[in-house]
């Protein structure tokens, strides 16, 4: 297995993970028919970098990193991450997330904010705690669950600088 | 005075107000040298709508709308204000924000969120308290104000449907 860069060309294989996780419009704040240009945007082009997991030549993960804000918040980067439905459970989240952190100390960020974490999300707020988040807003009903309705949303956040 | 919604040609007007604020660098997550191509994308072009605050046809104000998760958080607005040094202490902002929160409901969104609000900001915290917001994140020093240093920046929140 490996992380590396992705390039444009990553995006067919990067799509399809993408789509899946779009239309469950469970977790991200994404629209639900997003289009394949869309993506791309939001995906590729908009964030600073971006990555995949591989293991045998196939993708099962990927995550970007961008500014959260920029000029006086340009020191506080924000990432997002997916694993394909068929490789969950098996640590890539984890992988990947670390990875990030990796990188975003080396492009010289002092603090990782995850803006919009689904509060119905258990394992992912379970996750990101355990590797050092920790959750530092609440947006009441903010996240429209296609099943449970409306739920808040968290904002977590860790600082990376030692 | 009218708030009337802005054109492309009211940038002129606009640009002024825009770059003093993020040349002072305390109160947006903007580039201090920001050019005037990307204030342009930023208020203009990028939002879903941007009004102007006028008197005896002078710019006063200005604020943009825009959704600020799309998907499952497409119903929470986020917007952004601006008054003219020379206008402060006059009841402006706190007239556009009204203004925001009737265009936000005529536009059907459900609450309106501000993501970064700087703590060192006094008079804004204690003036979107007063029009109904609460904080509802505090973010440690994700705001680098250019004498305070690194100071908190917090996430405010209102719900508007009745």
């Amino acid at each position: 297995m490996s992380i590396r860069e992705a390039t444009r060309d990553d995006f067919a294989h990067i799509w399809p993970i993408f789509q899946e996780i779009a239309a469950a419009a469970e977790t991200y704040g994404y629209p639900r028919d997003v289009t394949q240009e869309q993506a791309l945007h939001l995906w590729i082009d908009a964030p600073r970098k971006t990555y995949v997991f591989e293991e045998n030549e196939q993708v099962l993960g990927t995550y970007y990193i961008r500014t959260n804000q920029l000029g006086p918040g340009d020191h506080v980067c924000n990432c997002g991450y997916m694993v394909s439905s068929a490789a969950r459970g098996r640590g890539i989240a984890t992988a990947m997330c670390e990875h990030s952190q990796e990188i975003a100390r080396a492009l010289g960020y002092k603090a990782m904010q995850f803006n919009f974490v689904a509060s119905s999300n258990e394992g992912a707020v379970r996750l990101w705690n355990k590797l050092g988040f920790s959750t530092v807003g609440r947006l009441p009903k903010a996240f429209h669950h296609p099943s449970k309705g409306y739920v808040d949303a968290l904002v977590m956040y860790k600082w990376l600088d030692k």
